[in-house]
């Protein structure tokens, strides 16, 4: 079989554009030939339990899922009752962009918060946490927040603490979404923990996919009174790979070193780079903190849409012009700079 | 990284127990490299569409998820109204394997009908087709058969033809899990579409993890009249893969060629010979027609504990003492001959 | 207004088709006038607490609900954990009569038992409460049996007690459908009482509207610990009357005296006189003892046909012919002599 | 039995803190006696089914459900797949008051917009109202809105139309939600066509208890193509009563002759004598139009604290001091007058 794609083109559209990472590759085949107990029974994914228990403190417990949108429906579900409620930001990835899936598939009602960031605060919290005894009310359980978020802003330990002190307070658990937790944390240059365990978040979703894996994604309770029956769930939400020494090899390739670092350092710092390359460019103009591995900024739509047709990337706001070029673990020195030199072209031909 | 079992052990236990097929593999890293467009707008998912349609015929329409249960649940939402109820026989794994996912994920009810094995009849159809129009009844809408059953049984193509033809006059329609579909054609030595397409079904489960995939299953809309929404469903259902060129790849290198056949031929012919094998056995009695990679046995409890202590298997009937034992498309026939001797050595050691 | 209606006309087709208690329609006529609080805060709706703990014990919370297909879910939905399931006779009204509520409405897995008479023993709970930690099996949680049993059986006291010490005893719970507990009750000549609290079950479904209430049924919590948030439910599942106070008050005047226990011995007494008087016609044979209100019978279909164009039934199996009689609270003796002389009559004329 | 409460007593908490309207219990008591089938299959349900359609057109077809939340969770499930999503102001009772009814109950996400005034309008219907076709998001299906809106706001015919026209023109179908529409076609002076059917609303929830029923509320579907199943998901939500002849005849009352129309004048008359009672008072502002029978005005902490001792009343906003006053169709002239003179001497005391 010869490859259908020319596997030396870029795009600047989602670190889910990149594929997987060689050294992950190698996992696999590594746990590959003869026979395992299925459906998690087998010797990789007892390993990776007590490799997410190093990163996450003694008392985690990892349940690997398929998808990022199962890790957060699985997640959330575990941690409410059938009438509780889950407090988010409006643009949290839940609301926005998961086909609605904590409603239709887990009966999950988000109250949602308008924010300037995509960041939560306890001011933003108490907006939506009222009416706790009240029938007439979807009753508040989860604050759900995500690092990285949306945005591309990173929530220091700092504020997560605030935020997970005044959830605690409220009688609140917490939830987060961090399908680029290796990102926030490379970006502060803190340990995993530092940002989850430490901090107070009582559930994680722990994103795999986008810093590298071939597929896979983690619910990582931290707090075990915060949530009942992940397993059960994770069955039940059509989660549970039969073969999963593959998925959980997957993450103790990832975690067991520092690939999980190298590869989000990596990322931030092409964002960065880009970053810098374009900030000169006329008409060109960061709309948001590049914190991570994402760089939103605007431009003259006639650009955006010549730009485009060269590297695929996607429009965040149709009406301001805003756009979001992520960059991933693969993204090179080369790609930025010629992505940089296509823009300063194309800015150059309409001014 | 070293692996951490025995690669060269294998059990008896499932199809699931079994890894990744070589050329899968090689698909995967043929795919890697480069970016994708992700969550299926990619060259791949273009590619293995079409090799769905050669087998399946041009209006056939395949969506992969992540797994079995997935493939099901999707089917059936996709295939009625909220109000709407599926028949099955009470030993399909939708009723008894898939931690209530169809109800608790997509609230389907089942009207289950016992079979004597595993296969429905238009007779024991009819046992819960009735009540149409009755607001006090879950309205029967989709008639689901699976194929190899779960009995290790397989349906003939006059078979499915007469339960879609059945089905089809009621005003049902027939949705078949084909988890094993591959073990079934090879089975009665006919092309895919012959167990599917050709007799009238119209939505197929197909299935690839246990025929040597490393994950990866397909909803096949085979009458595009009898499911709505399915690119949505997959999404809130939680089975739209970001990655989405590494399943379809998958599948191409599957059944682009003949890697599902011969994949399919020799866990049968495992199979086979592992009856063969036992047959003449004191003690054991095979209980079930041996018709494709299963096989089901009777023997005594002591012996099969401690045969189980060599060979992982599984209890099937724990009252009848009814055993289970899965061929895969890696098992040897060094592997049959060792388990068959184990088995002999056992039975003699009790007698 | 005039009536629509012939209000001498009765038929036997379900104690619904009775009207409303006349004591009924003056209670509610009594709270009316002036301003209450809504939903439940009201001075009827706190009498009515006090009226059930009366009856079922000091623990005893009762909520009312709208009707018996409500009163089940909510129940079951209180009683369990998302991946948690009831195990049920095949001919509950929850699995044969409710649209498929319980999945449809509320995600919850039936696991259903055939029995020779509705009713369960441990035994045949055995059938189903097993796989305990088994992630692929919907976990048993709940054992829900019907008294009067959908087929007119009356479990006695002692044949509670020994399911519930055995539900108990495999660490389940226990449901009653109540939707004719009076009818027991009085078939008994025990207090409402010595088939719930005493003998064990955790949560009950009381019906009003069958005894003679306008509408309204009750989720009675007997156990604290088997339930949780039955008022949120109440309101999520559409159960939360505005008007509470007319529902209260129905329930007082049913159950502060003896309106209740009129009802059910009178309902009762007309069946034990409709059977007596059908035991000797030729062609009619009673085919199931004759405990509550329901008289079940076999004859032949043409004299069925022509008798049900005098008087309204339900056939209950097509197939052997049976058919279903039930008497009412508002059942006269007149009415029953009728109905037998009209049924001796169509048996003559066929023989 | 007597009475528990004074009957002379009124509140302005809510229209629901009404009791029933004298014809309406009156009709009860005609429907009463004999027996009718139960479930809707009786002379006075066929009646009402044509009661509704002398007002909403030939195509409008009416099915009693129990309580307003139901109505709408029935309506709206009626007029989406499971992937389908509801646009409503983000104050809809849908979205603030349900419990979370249509998320948790039945799987529908809500896509919420602010608004000043509690109404939508075209260009507030596109903040919501795109991607559709895009997997990731819930697609937008159904527009619902309130008439009276739960600020007190009544749409025009006007409004509505081109509400309707321009979701119609995007392939929305619209929602009524009309727990209060009586009160809407009152104030306007239209018949109740006048703001549903004439003007392209789909599918109404039409309110009755709020108006003078007992309980009872009814969804219309006025467009047969916008909505599928209500028969089958008025049980499976639990909504259908078997007595049903009560529910009918309770709208047979109100809408065969003018009682809804004396009902609605009356209240939104005590209203707006209210209005004018209290605008004088000093410290005393009305904070919206009186357009129905609610009047929402800010005034001094304390006052309402003492005032609330006198006459129940709810808080509407904690930050602002806004108070909700209710008027329903038994209060009086005498009891507005009472209330604002009440009001007037507390805001004295604080002066």
């Amino acid at each position: 079989m010869n490859p259908r794609h020319d596997p030396l083109l870029k795009a600047f559209g989602s670190d889910n554009y990149a594929g997987v990472h060689p050294e992950i590759l190698q996992a696999i085949a590594t746990a590959n030939g003869g026979h395992q107990v299925a459906y998690g029974d087998d010797v990789y994914t007892e390993a990776t339990r007590e490799v997410f228990r190093q990163h996450f403190g003694e008392t985690a417990q990892a349940w690997p899922v398929f998808n990022g949108t199962a890790a957060n429906v699985v997640s959330l579900r575990a941690m409410t009752a059938p009438w509780e409620a889950v407090i988010c930001p409006e643009t949290a990835h839940i609301n926005t962009d998961e086909g609605g899936a904590p409603e239709v598939a887990a009966g999950i009602k988000l109250l949602t918060v308008p924010t300037p960031d995509g960041k939560l605060t306890p001011e933003l919290i108490d907006r939506q946490a009222w009416g706790f005894g009240d029938v007439h009310r979807a009753q508040p359980k989860v604050v759900s927040v995500s690092n990285v978020t949306e945005l591309g802003t990173v929530y220091t330990p700092g504020e997560l603490a605030e935020i997970c002190a005044h959830a605690h307070g409220l009688g609140l658990t917490v939830h987060l979404d961090g399908s680029r937790l290796a990102n926030a944390a490379a970006a502060l240059d803190v340990p995993l923990r530092a940002l989850t365990t430490d901090v107070g978040v009582d559930v994680l979703s722990f994103g795999g996919t986008k810093i590298g894996l071939l597929y896979g994604e983690a619910v990582v309770v931290l707090n075990p009174d915060a949530a009942r029956g992940v397993d059960y769930l994770r069955k039940t939400y059509m989660q549970l790979s039969s073969k999963m020494r593959f998925v959980s090899v997957q993450f103790e390739a990832l975690l067991s070193g520092d690939l999980w670092l190298r590869n989000a350092r990596h990322a931030n710092a092409m964002a960065r780079r880009l970053a810098a390359a374009v900030e000169g460019i006329p008409g060109v103009r960061l709309s948001r903190p590049v914190e991570a591995n994402a760089v939103f900024a605007v431009l003259p739509a006639d650009v955006a849409d010549r730009l485009r047709k060269r590297f695929r990337f996607y429009t965040w706001n149709e009406s301001t012009g805003e756009v979001r070029w992520m960059c991933a673990f693969d993204t090179t020195e080369e790609d930025v700079d010629a992505f940089a030199a296509a823009l300063a072209e194309e800015a150059a031909a309409s001014a």
